[in-house]
């Protein structure tokens, strides 16, 4: 039993009911709009809302997250299934079950090695990069069905615009009515109505509450219409259609181990977004209230959540950010909001299936539309270009990337440009020679302070840890001093900013020191700390030293060089 | 004019003569093993031992660095030139002189974009597990020659040593008694002829000429016994045959585009190997004498290097370790030497290139078995191992990577385990929660001295620089912290030994000050260094403090929090 069932107080109720309520008024729209974003018929969105809620609610970590269907996941099952299947045929719906399944079977096992910490390779600024290009992408992605519009089938971003732009005579004029409706009544349901609501003296709940209803009410609104109307048969509207009355079945689907081989590469980037979406909505929610989370639980428990998806025939899911915010606004006190969401779901499904037939694939693209629209946000591209350009330049890579080829592509792109960023900083270390303070024991750089030297010892600082790419910026360095300072008979240099030395720099050192005393000049070292010492131990360098010492600081160092 | 040259003073002459006659006499016996292990033609070796040499005579900014044929270079050039045409024929030449060319267009490039730094990407420990490697692949590679067997082709070395085995009975008794008796003569030319010498009160050059002549004295007495015997006819021992008299054509080769195409990997993993073995030999030997070594002038003087080599019909050069050494050793105080060697070999093959004609192959074999097991050095993986498990295991994956595929596959995996390996390390930061020693105003981890807290602010402080990938740990730990010790307010980060701080570790920070700043916590910082500060204040951190402070040292916060 998880923890928080364990320990549950009679108090939490009312939170998880209005809380687990409110996400299922959200999630009824939003799940068949995010199926019809992955490509897969609506039913697979609204069956991703049920078992794999209830699954999260028993075993993941966070007491707020909202998992289901969530847009850029969506997105990426469709990018990685239209390669595999034609899209809306019968095999496109198996790859994204099995897809579920794939990412399930690689969350669990990253969850069992250990493997959360690999989330981290992905920066803020590969990440904004890459949600800003996918928001932008879906929102444009969406204007087909949103204005009733006949595209052929694009690889990528640039050319999806050209064919918008040669195609803008297939406007189905009346969709077009329909949809441009939906956007403009969900903008409403929004500020608009919150305002309008809170100066009619509304109690806050009652606002909170109505507000979120907005997607729900134009999907009833817009059925009704077309079902009043009968648009879908007059007018040639496009309607979602048959959805499966009842529960979902649970079944384990054929599969072939080529196909399963060739999604591998995709299921492992989408269960690498999904985790990353997941853990740090979680994050943010449980720092709120001091709460943990535990990185490899979540990952299991994402893992079964997605194979919970496979096995009720789901495409992925993940955290939503949108939902589990509203989730803890509304009051939610643990997982029981969960399972209140997946059973109204499910019970929805058993009563109101049937009337969802009616609903328009407009109303559905303006919910996409409106939902991706809070993705979208240049303000941290800005900010990272202010505070360092290579940061900035990162988000940019990452953008481009995925706008030019694909998500995938343009991840794997951000990911390989921000580790070779980071390293080419570690190339350059700030190296300083630096003197003495006045009368101080205080050791500070020469070129930044006025400080004193003495011509036959120097002493100089590394700031930054030595490993094999930086070593030789550290040995042309100390070769450099030398050679323009033929006076200059000891070096100290100053360990305080050295965290680790792996073996090649401590060759390096060993052999500059050799260099140095044939050349009649000693190495010493100051303010080494405890763990490099230890290691340092272990190799030859404090031997190979000969004349040269270690010293606890830098003026002790000095002091015995007669040139403090 | 090189700087050399314009301050030649005429007390160097003497120096170089002697120093550029040493490395002739190595280099006539190399040149022509070395261009059999790379698989091409006898003339290859030593046209590479002409122009290339002038060239980086003039340009580069080694006093002592010999360039010409290297053994791990010929190696490459083999194992790339074989995926592209039959051993032994016309086309064979054609590439691995086109080789020469993309090697010397490649470095030009490199040393114009100022890429010299790359080369630091490779650590010692993969070179060293790449050079013990390659080492043994060129060894066993030679016994067939040197035994006179017929091998089948292999693709790597176990199904080398296979091959070996199972065709032991193909060894040519004739060419094997030549072959082990090359490798005794050129044994018995070091040690044990310096050891008679001495004994025979020789003075110090003389004994120093004299075992450098090893290889040569044994090609001669060879050549000689061959020639006598007529083995070659009578016996089917192989030989060297034609060797083109005269001085090399100039001339640029025709090739086809979609060639020069499939073997620029290949020259880029040689260029990158080329410019790494010249750099690190022209370092060492410079630092003897306090010289500097331009890494890009470098670059620049290897290119032409190579280009000269690609338009004499030779394949790629390098500064090689051996002939160096011998080189700065034998005296050479200047580039002269090199001069006087290209000269010298030109000579020799004008004058003496028939004379090649009968050297027996099972020499040249002996000669680079010789060579390369000076190469092969297993000191550095144990002492890497006893340093540093994570490095000996760096060497270990390169090594058996070399055997297992090849030198290519081999130096990318050990290059990309390390760089993985580097980036593993920077993810779990050393954080400790510090405390105050005593009296004194020096706070240490409160795990490993015995030291004084308080309950409501605890000292935190980081041992690595911020950046995506590890700003994970530190956000887990300040939130572990404050979820383990709800009575804590105040949180002060000691920023010492952080070096730089990411735009990721930025956002990282701020959502956390935030998360604090909810939970009722103020974080503050306490000694960020200069160039930290300076990029903090373009980021939103301090403004998002709130009541938090940033404090020129620990004792300054922890007094101000009435913590000291």
């Amino acid at each position: 039993m998880p923890e928080w069932m364990s320990q549950y107080r009679r108090e939490w109720l009312s939170g998880d009911l209005i809380g687990g309520l409110i996400v299922t008024i959200m999630l009824i729209p939003q799940s068949m709009a995010y199926a019809m974003l992955a490509g897969a018929p609506p039913q697979y969105g609204l069956y991703a809302s049920i078992l794999p809620v209830i699954v999260y609610a028993f075993i993941g970590s966070s007491r707020y997250l909202a998992v289901g269907p969530v847009a850029i996941v969506s997105l990426m099952v469709s990018s990685t299934a239209v390669m595999h299947a034609e899209a809306g045929s019968a095999e496109y719906g198996q790859v994204a079950i099995l897809l579920a399944w794939e990412v399930g079977v690689l969350l669990v096992l990253a969850g069992l090695l250990r493997l959360g910490v690999l989330a981290n390779f992905l920066s803020h600024s590969v990440i904004s990069g890459f949600i800003n290009a996918s928001a932008l992408i879906i929102a444009v992605s969406q204007i087909e069905p949103l204005l009733g519009m006949q595209l052929a089938r694009t690889e990528s971003f640039f050319p999806m615009l050209a064919e918008l732009a040669r195609q803008f005579e297939s406007v189905h004029l009346p969709t077009a009515a329909i949809g441009i409706g939906a956007v403009a009544g969900l903008l409403m349901m929004r500020r608009p109505l919150e305002a309008v609501l809170r100066h009619m003296k509304l109690p806050e709940n009652v606002i909170s509450v109505a507000t979120k209803t907005g997607a729900l009410v134009v999907v009833i609104i817009g059925a009704l219409v077309v079902w009043l109307g009968d648009l879908s048969a007059n007018q040639g509207v496009s309607i979602v259609g048959e959805v499966p009355a009842g529960l979902p079945a649970l079944a384990i689907p054929g599969w072939d181990a080529q196909l399963a081989l060739d999604l591998l590469p995709g299921a492992a980037l989408i269960a690498f977004v999904a985790y990353l979406e997941s853990i740090s909505v979680a994050r943010s929610l449980a720092s709120k209230r001091r709460e943990r989370i535990l990185p490899n639980r979540e990952l299991t428990a994402l893992g079964l959540s997605n194979l919970a998806a496979g096995l009720t025939g789901a495409f992925p899911v993940a955290g939503g950010v949108g939902r589990s915010g509203v989730n803890y606004a509304a009051g939610s006190n643990t997982q029981l909001a969960g399972i209140i969401t997946a059973v109204s779901m499910a019970m929805c499904l058993l009563l109101l299936g049937p009337l969802f037939h009616y609903v328009p694939k407009a109303i559905l693209a303006a919910i996409v539309l409106i939902a991706v629209m809070s993705l979208m946000d240049v303000k941290p591209l800005l900010e990272s270009w202010r505070y360092n350009i290579a940061d900035g330049a990162s988000t940019l890579v990452t953008f481009l990337a995925v706008l030019l080829v694909n998500v995938e592509i343009g991840v794997l792109t951000g990911l390989m440009f921000s580790v070779v960023l980071f390293l080419w900083r570690t190339l350059h270390p700030h190296i300083a020679i630096v003197g003495r303070v006045g009368e101080t024991e205080h050791y500070r750089n020469v070129l930044r302070h006025s400080v004193r030297t003495c011509p036959h010892a120097v002493a100089l600082r590394i700031d930054e840890s030595l490993y094999f790419a930086n070593a030789h910026a550290l040995e042309e360095t100390l070769l450099r001093t030398l050679s323009d300072r033929l006076e200059v008979k000891h070096v100290v240099l100053i360990c305080s900013a050295i965290n680790f030395i792996d073996f090649s720099a401590l060759e390096m050192l060993l052999t500059t020191a050799e260099r140095m005393r044939d050349a009649g000049v000693t190495l010493h070292l100051a303010e080494v700390k405890g763990p490099v010492m230890d290691r340092l131990q272990k190799g030859r360098l404090l031997q190979r030293l000969g004349e040269g010492r270690v010293f606890l600081s830098t003026h002790e160092a000095m002091t015995f060089l007669h040139c403090a």
